[in-house]
């Protein structure tokens, strides 16, 4: 495979949830004063687990193509049960399958991103449908050049459709494309379709009580703990 | 058909070419600069009156599906030799082709997009393909909140896909949703299947020589000069 200098890099290509934006910490701030009752660490978690499979089973044909806001529903009805929470009507089941569109950036994602702007060509690679990324992008101040999404291309990551694709709407060969992602398996798929890849520290991804290890793998062309660190390491 | 109130509108989907920025002035530029000697302003607009037979191709089926900058690509080495230009070798053309990333906004298209981004949500919906378009929004600074395409939907407009697609992106009624364009023929389309429509001067889309008439349609809800009075009449 033609390996071209990471000079010239001309699109980032972000992984949004746990990468971008704090899933964990946004859904137990907002069950603590929806549904203080609840375990929401436990439920923020129960939830993100059934997004894999979720996923899988589109891939497999067993469902159709599906949104990630309507995968995150049918995961949400199949565990509220779980949590004492059988009792939500449609309207707050709807409400709370939202959050994933009100979810707060990182600490350094907005000066990240704006800074990595400057040089780059900055966008989404996310399984969530445009829609939930857009509304995101605009509540928290995340200032994408370009919303790309599993929706656009019809296939979830790591599918190398995905990779491959962000290549092909800028006209670029792959190796001029950067995933940035706080997830070895994304950026290994990345990889094997000849982007560059720079993985981003998150150790708190799952939570407080469930560090991750964030130790360094072997293969990515960088390793920041943040998205300000990989903006230095990038020469912006 | 539902019609709700205009206060409902929460998307506006903004017609590119002609509408936010200034294809015939652009390309008369560079052409200036690149080729002298061509009339730039014939060069133009027999360039634009390959785009609608193009797509019609596609739409058809004879051609498969194709990019806005390939259909582009086909229209100019076609009518090269008639301006005299059939000798430009692969990197003039390529250069040259690209000219449609590089269209400069109206003078008013950056403010009234910054002034109604504050109130809406601001998207394209053009014909352009995504990679056109957010290399056009980079370096014209047009502050769009997603780069919208008829490369999502797999369908150019008018085709109902395109203007219904963005309702359902955003999960919309197609009512909350408001068409900007500068052509009757685009807004028809989108009143169709239900969207709102705003309907925009641009009396020199052709250039000065061959001035539109720009008399408002029956049916559009607002009839504006340019962005900013457009952002007025919202209320922005």
């Amino acid at each position: 495979m033609t390996h071209p200098p990471a000079s010239s890099v001309q699109v980032l290509a972000f992984d949004i949830f746990g990468t971008v934006v704090d899933w964990h910490g946004s859904i137990v701030r907002e069950m603590a004063q929806l549904h203080p009752d609840v375990d929401g660490a436990a439920f923020a978690l129960a939830w993100r687990a059934g997004y894999k499979p979720a996923m899988a089973r589109v891939m497999k044909g067993e469902l159709g193509w599906t949104l990630i806001d309507d995968l995150h529903r049918i995961i949400l009805d199949g565990i509220l049960p779980q949590f004492g929470l059988g009792h939500l009507d449609e309207e707050q089941r709807r409400h709370l399958n939202r959050v994933w569109h009100r979810l707060a950036p990182w600490p350094d994602s907005v000066e990240g991103l704006t800074r990595l702007k400057r040089k780059f060509t900055i966008c989404t690679l996310s399984n969530g449908n445009i829609g939930l990324l857009t509304n995101m992008a605009k509540r928290a101040g995340l200032p994408w050049d370009c919303v790309l999404s599993a929706e656009v291309f019809r296939a979830y990551k790591p599918d190398p459709a995905t990779y491959l694709g962000v290549a092909r709407v800028f006209d670029l060969h792959p190796g001029q494309v950067m995933l940035v992602a706080a997830h070895h398996e994304d950026l290994a798929g990345a990889r094997a379709c000849g982007l560059r890849t720079a993985y981003i520290e998150r150790p708190l991804e799952f939570g407080a009580a469930k560090p991750k290890d964030v130790s360094p793998a072997p293969g990515n062309d960088l390793h920041s703990r943040d998205l300000i660190q990989l903006a230095a390491a990038l020469g912006v």
